[in-house]
């Protein structure tokens, strides 16, 4: 009982994290790879560029997302997820089939 | 990419649920078995009993927890988990190991 309630503020905060509108699935679009912003925006249409950035931002103060420069010609910026990323990752694709199987539209 | 796209809003709306505050905890605390109001409410002391209400009511709507009276005397009801309800909880298991990885208060 002890250690459940310690956990519960973790627990709290990952739900939260996680339930953020638009936070699952940019983590669920980078699981394919790394991505340009231009190709993240692309993955997800419904979401602003503003919005994009913003939840983007988020993720890498949490250690989720990082972004590199590529010294490319033009130079570019990629996302793409830390190990923490990845492990969210994994467990948010069962979340994804509980909802085709048991979320009605 | 096309039934990525179709399940966005599924998955979207699961994350939505999950996210919200309190509502992990209150299916992750049911998971242990059928629990009266009180019980619910003494699990997570932190939570009034007045938004206990609210969001186990949500559960209830969105089909992921029965409200059971039982015949007792006197008269007493127990909520618990549906099917939905538990396969949802099994998956918000390692969530929570997850957090107690990475999350730092």
């Amino acid at each position: 009982m002890e250690d459940r309630q310690e956990l519960h503020p973790k627990v709290e905060k990952s739900f939260e994290l996680i339930g953020k509108k638009w936070t699952g699935l940019i983590i669920y679009v980078l699981m394919s790879g790394p991505k340009r912003f231009s190709e993240l925006s692309e993955a997800i249409p419904a979401l602003s560029r503003r919005l994009l950035t913003e939840r983007v931002k988020e993720l890498e103060e949490h250690g989720i997302v990082i972004r590199e420069v590529i010294a490319d010609r033009p130079i570019r910026s990629e996302y793409s997820l830390t190990q923490k990323g990845i492990e969210l990752g994994n467990i948010l694709g069962p979340i994804s089939k509980w909802a085709e199987s048991w979320v009605h539209d």
